[in-house]
């Protein structure tokens, strides 16, 4: 029998931060994860480091489900970002290990292809809509098939989706949380004409996307969703919090803009009611905040039975490692949906070299054996950690709204 | 205004390990919260030094509500046991700071006692059924109104709640997690009789509790809860495990017997069904792992609508923070039920030096101002970390059970 | 400990009518409660006076949760308007005490400043159009972000909100009840228009907000719902008499219109179904009519977790007394939404002196310990009670319609 | 058309306290209604005498429906038992006074007998089980059909429905609420225990009630519901507080033993769930705290529709204007269940003369015009006002429990 000899974090900053598991078997094979949470980076990675990866050394590589469940059960407090984040970084390291003892692409060892590729979408954003429409050309001009589209709100300073002063936006830039305005009427106004002028520019046959994030009352998430209904949107995301699943209910019986959720919610649990009463569309869950391979798979095959497509998280606040595993799993279920994809930087391919390729805006995994993603450990002790945070929203009284 | 000025983490391990968190103020109060995640006791303190910490400096301590969404909406990633638990330290630090500026004990923040004192309940255990009424016969002595009886099962080594060779049972004991054995038939057999013979023993006047540990299938616990239906158990903990929360409609259409879960759940969310369908009588969610004083109130207003009573989680992996916090809150809501109290080790108040008070099976909050709880920081260092682990159970045929 | 030494009912009336209680505890320190149900005045002065003002005497002021289950359970007979005034007096008299026992103001004894003030809304109205407009411009001109816009109905004498003879509009301004005439057709064909016109004129960015006051069926709220869903209402106030909780669904299904209610509504019972099956946007329970910041607080917080925001109550009939108390809790709770706010005539603040101030549209509580109203006892003998009733509306048929 | 002339509140004390309405035309009919609130008299009488009486003269006595929602929709504030005791006196006088224009007992005006009386149940009640088998035998000897029967609990000092050293049972026996103790365990160990061997004793063919009266949870009704399921019950009555409607699903999932529910519930709305899902078998709202004859009636054509019958409190805190307008309720309905009686004090009928006459264990209303019952107001005042308190129960530790 193989065992697991190493099990080490990599903690690095190329460009962002990331966290990465690295797990190496008596046999030699090395397997990559990802365990980088948005802004409490070093909380999964002491997780991993001082509580995981000491029970690791010894077990037998090839046993994933049985190391999810002794994860998972064995941690006996359950659930939660930090805890499902990094029991995702071993079960991914652990696929990319068995593909690589197969001499297959992980997603092989799913089942095999189902499609050739991941279609995905773009962030297209603006200052004004002039921007916006520059913008979501160039998306198009690229390639992608659908574009997600997010424009300044005049009055609101700070909306998300739109970068400071024509950057590339990227929420996580301040080292002590950014707090920015927020006022849900000017929203309301604004964004529906917004998304009209795109859809007028674009035409019925681009996928067009729009994230509310979470900034809206269930209520006034109906009221958008009957505002933009006529111009066919692909989805609205996180129209309210989903925490409370029961939420979704209101919104789902007043609109047919199909809906998206789930980037922040870690488990099969968190999402039973939102699937089983068909109050979404499209489940968000990631690969890497919700258990890996081994859980999403759980969630994306409860989704096909209630109709429910995937649409998972894909932004840059998650590493190439997980940008591969998700594609792996992507091309392989039924009801696959979208995958949203933000490009990493430069800096980032420095340290994380994946080997999917982006074509015609679909994602096409390699057919290298595992997961596909090379990661160079020497250039990773070059960027060390930087602490960054994801902004905080105030509404104009001062007080804490939805980010 | 008064500002944080200082806000530090201990870690110490005096008896067993605990995560501390103080926090200064500009106008010299101390205040201190509990932090403590059984097993996983790094990445909270990880979560709060490296990602909490340095948001508290500079900020008002008197705003605990604002703090409370800040530091929940602001991460973005919500829920679970690591942040829910790092979000408690913060806050009962500032209840405890609210306190001490006021000159009042917490209890009167939240609205006076309406009540003398907390119940609680002990554990007793025994190797056999003599060694059980043994042990419940000394809690009894001692005053107590309320005893968990739990015994071990002939044919499953290590069964929860019953410690090694007549030691005081504590799960916590090892370096690496012990595998202990699981088998429902020998447990769903034998339970029942041990129950019996210790309701038999003590006569109809004592509450007489159990917990079944998340060890059975909905169907099981309601077969589990007819059987000792004739034996009035104030309640029987954990059935099944409950992040499903439907799955407790099945027990509770079958059985009257009481049911009490929640010590693994964090959040108002994973108790919204739970409590409003009324599913079960006592929500065992904790101070320190469900967000502090300010979140677990609301979940316990939730259930006073609904008809189901408190019962909070307190072994001794709450640090005497949190209980003195549990007992403040416990004395002042009209659906208290018990609390569960297992005494701390004399190492621990070493450290800790609480000034609640066990009197005639009740617990009883000070009347010094804040929480009441002095830290000594000087014996905390005394007292280094030392990794421990939480068991883990496999049946027979070695797949991994819930523990 | 501390106990009460006296509890005095106070009927004066300084512009209209209030009913005052004051509780003088044996440390001399002064709390005071409103009592004051509009028409109804002296029934809550006598549940006061002679059932329970002899019970207080010789009790501690500190157990305010206590307080409020020996009142509400001890009365055997529950809920209803006056019941719960009388408790919300002792309620506010007694969270005055403990602050300035604590020598802090009410809102930090409740969690601390979520925000920096309460928005409220005034009540512009107009005989015709023209005169609406310009109320409402008066209102923005004060520096109100919200304004609540009523007008003359043509072929309906005494229209909900409209004063008489350009006199600021108060209902209860007769010594019998005032018989009005209502008609449905004429208001579903004119509210529309003159809102239009409202809208119109202020620009989508103030909140504009219209009650209803219980005037329609649940279908023809619909319809009146869905007739101005494109000016993007604040809110619409009671659409249909909320008594049965289940008339809500029939509107809650058709229009996206947000729905404020409960302002003749006294206990979290009455709102349970309301909020829990999101049939609501704002909750309108008072902190006098819906037994004091105890139970308001239970309500908000329940409101909380179904994304339901707070709207409460809050015309002339409060006493300044309960204004501060509102804006106390207002500040503090997460989910606030606006708060109602009628100036107090200037006879009023001869009796009534409190702290808080109105600036830039927001009520901002001051700092002063407990609630922060003076009551000048000796003013108050000046103004005797004066028999003040609230209309009542007849159909042109002459049955009795919802005022 | 005759018109109201007078309208008089006459509170006196006549055994005990009770407020009656004297409403006289100007045809020389007088009417009366019964107003009292047991423990909150006061309040009514000024709810009535300050607020309702000076609207009444001048009106048409015969417009019955109309005063109803006059004085419902005019108050503006609902609901309540103060408010629904007002409305019910004037309410019964009006019936009063019609039936007394007409020559005719109320009866005839409802629609005239459906039976020949009804059938009531007396309260029987024993220190220990010999004394209450004494007492059940005493009721039978006397002709009931029916009887309810409550005995002492050992170890629960002060158990409701058992008088103390043999005198009859009045719970409003002081002038301070007497604290009395309550144990749910002992409770229910003892009560199927003595309720067996009241079975026993009388044999299948009697009808044999029980009083929870508010003490249980859902859970704990449930049990207690299953435990007595073979004694055939006529009801088990308040196993549970129902201002929470909810809260009877759980039991009634769970047990065949009926359920009576209601003497503190006041309007439809507070039973309309209770009602249309069939959680209750009796809905027990009375006369006068539930809106006269008028509402009352409502509540029971409803009832009548989901087969849940009829079983009005009728305790001597009605005097016998209610317990006569109760009765000519009651022979009226198809869904007519059972009467509580509680024979009055000799004393009261020294102000009170009914004409009803209870015969072979029915109360059979007089043929005499309108109610039938004669108040001497001259002997009214040789009784005053003497204030009383019915008891409050707490629990071992001290809080507050639903006596």
């Amino acid at each position: 029998m193989s065992t697991i000899t190493e099990a080490k974090i990599i903690v690095s900053s190329p460009g962002r931060n990331f966290v990465t598991l690295k797990v190496v078997t008596s046999d030699g094979v090395v397997g990559w994860g990802d365990a980088t949470l948005n802004g409490r980076e070093l909380a999964v990675a002491s997780y991993l480091r001082d509580h995981v990866c000491p029970l690791l050394v010894g077990r037998d590589p090839a046993r994933i489900e049985d190391m999810w469940s002794y994860l998972y059960k064995g941690a006996y407090w359950r659930r939660g970002p930090v805890t499902m984040t990094a029991i995702a970084a071993v079960d991914l390291a652990l696929w990319d290990i068995k593909g690589k003892v197969a001499g297959l692409p992980v997603y092989e060892l799913l089942g095999g292809k189902a499609r050739e590729g991941a279609m995905v979408y773009g962030h297209a954003a603006g200052a004004d809509v002039p921007e916006l429409l520059d913008d979501v050309a160039r998306f198009r001009a690229e390639g992608y098939l659908a574009v997600r589209a997010q424009a300044a709100v005049a009055g609101i300073p700070g909306v998300y989706g739109v970068g400071h002063g024509g950057e590339v936006y990227d929420p996580a830039d301040s080292s002590l949380p950014e707090e920015q305005a927020w006022s849900t009427p000017e929203y309301l106004d604004q964004a529906p004409k917004y998304l009209a002028a795109v859809r007028d520019a674009v035409g019925p046959g681009v996928h067009l996307l729009h994230d509310v994030h979470h900034r809206l009352s269930p209520n006034e998430a109906a009221r958008f969703g009957r505002s933009v209904e006529d111009l066919g949107l692909f989805w609205m995301e996180d129209p309210t919090p989903a925490e409370l699943q029961d939420g979704y209910r209101l919104i789902r019986s007043r609109t047919t803009t199909p809906i998206a959720t789930g980037e922040v919610l870690n488990s099969i649990w968190d999402v039973q009611q939102l699937i089983t009463e068909q109050l979404i569309d499209y489940v968000r869950t990631s690969v890497s905040h919700a258990g890996g391979i081994t859980h999403l798979r759980r969630i994306f095959n409860l989704a096909e039975l209630y109709h429910v497509r995937t649409g998972s998280h894909g932004a840059t606040d998650l590493s190439p490692v997980s940008l591969a595993a998700a594609v792996h799993l992507d091309v392989t279920v039924p009801n696959f949906g979208i995958q949203e994809y933000m490009a990493h930087m430069r800096l980032t391919h420095e340290v994380f070299r994946p080997s999917y390729r982006l074509e015609a805006g679909l994602l096409i995994p390699s057919d290298e054996p595992g997961l596909g993603v090379e990661v160079d450990e020497a250039a990773a002790e070059k960027f060390p950690y930087e602490p960054k945070y994801l902004p905080v929203a105030r509404r104009l009284d001062g007080s804490i709204h939805d980010w």
